[in-house]
């Protein structure tokens, strides 16, 4: 059987975790949430990639056969370390985040909102001009944006939230987008106060539909895979204690969580 | 000469060091932030120990005669093995903390506002209930703090940061405390608008001014200082690349930072 290896800096990563066991829910799956040293936003290149590559040797010692980094930081910056390290093939978000919203745009003015790390990369910029060159990119990091999804003050209705989206979103309104890339995995929490202010001529991008559509690709034609109606192994794996992630996690996933085990990096 | 190291998991010690200065401006100082690694106050207390045994001992290897935990967090929960460890006295910031609080207090009924790992640790809870037994301790944790501050959104005039502080503080009202004790080493940063949300009756309590007079009562009866007409010497060291720390760094310091050098923890 096909077994997909999965990391993120946390819990964030559960939101493309539930996005393929839509699409593959016969797949085996290995999540890693890197909850010890989460946040990777805010973090400069070279340490997310060498927690990036720590990552993915746990997991390639899992015995994965294709790896999806379900962070945008880490896939806006580690993923040529990763595909040079790992001998499976290596998928992050931002190249099918893109590709989805360039597919989506007519105007060819999309907005990207992420973190510092992925905004500040200029990755989702340059995967967007590379696949549309006359594209108008309009880019923003949103810091709050996480940890309102964590406090679960995502409520379209709450005036608090509403004013945090608002006042981020408004330079990226200016510009007349008509395409909006959730950049972040924590941010389809916010899909639905995000959509009310950026109103329905904006279409929203969730990287991680696109992502799984991707792996699909990838595997869906192998015969690799359990059929549909047998659901796969899932494992659960952090570096910090798991109850933060499990209170969590199952909001973003949408469901309930297997057992999750607490593993150390130390040595790999 | 002494030489104080202090540590925090970034920025936010910055506060400390700032207090410990306007105090002591002739003592030599080590400041390590690890910026790698923040923020600890979402992490396990497990997690936050090691992080800090690491930061200890590489201060520990500059030579420092008093160790200052200028988080909340780690003193919270890692002061026990910190001291076991360190042949060097170790002063946290929440037991001053506490002290000022009960002398400011009048009613007994008293605020801590704080991280999710302080709060949840119940340090503060118990260190004032410690020093008076018939204290009301009304506890909360403000996730968002931290991100606002970092923002640099802390304008009393601006409605969404109103909100988000009036949202975290109306249990605390309601509680009718007459002192609050700023339990983060970030939330001095927002004091202007905590003071406002909270009135004019409620004392706020900042543990770094407080932590800044034990210091000075430690080494300031000492030979070891400097005459305060000297200045003594800076070190500031970070564990991912310095750019962000001092970008940050500026506004909590209240100055100008000199020189931040990167180091590793692997090997501590």
């Amino acid at each position: 059987m096909a077994r997909i290896g999965i990391f993120d800096s946390g819990v964030g990563g559960l939101t493309v975790q539930r996005a393929l066991l839509e699409a593959l829910p016969g797949a085996d799956t290995v999540y890693l949430g890197d909850t010890a040293r989460v946040p990777y936003g805010t973090k400069s290149a070279a340490t997310v990639t060498q927690y990036s590559l720590r990552n993915a040797r746990v997991l390639e010692a899992c015995g994965i056969d294709l790896l999806v980094v379900a962070c945008n930081t880490a896939s806006a910056v580690a993923l040529p370390a990763l595909r040079q390290a790992l001998p499976v093939p290596v998928l992050g978000v931002v190249e099918p985040g893109a590709r989805a919203a360039v597919r989506a745009t007519s105007s060819g003015r999309i907005g990207v909102i992420g973190t510092a790390g992925t905004i500040g990369s200029g990755a989702y910029q340059a995967a967007l001009k590379a696949l549309r060159p006359d594209a108008v990119v309009v880019a923003r990091a949103c810091p709050l944006f996480v940890p309102l999804a964590e406090e679960g003050w995502t409520d379209p209705d709450d005036e608090v939230v509403r004013g945090v989206v608002r006042r981020y979103l408004a330079p990226l309104q200016a510009e007349r987008i008509d395409t909006l890339v959730l950049g972040c995995t924590h941010y389809p929490i916010l899909k639905g106060i995000i959509a009310e202010v950026m109103g329905t001529d904006v279409m929203l991008v969730d990287s991680a539909e696109e992502t799984a559509r991707t792996v699909t690709e990838i595997l869906g034609s192998s015969n690799l895979l359990r059929p549909a109606s047998e659901k796969g192994n899932r494992h659960y794996f952090v570096t910090d204690v798991p109850a933060g992630f499990i209170r969590v996690g199952n909001r973003f996933l949408g469901g309930k969580l297997g057992d999750v085990h607490q593993v150390s990096l130390e040595g790999y």
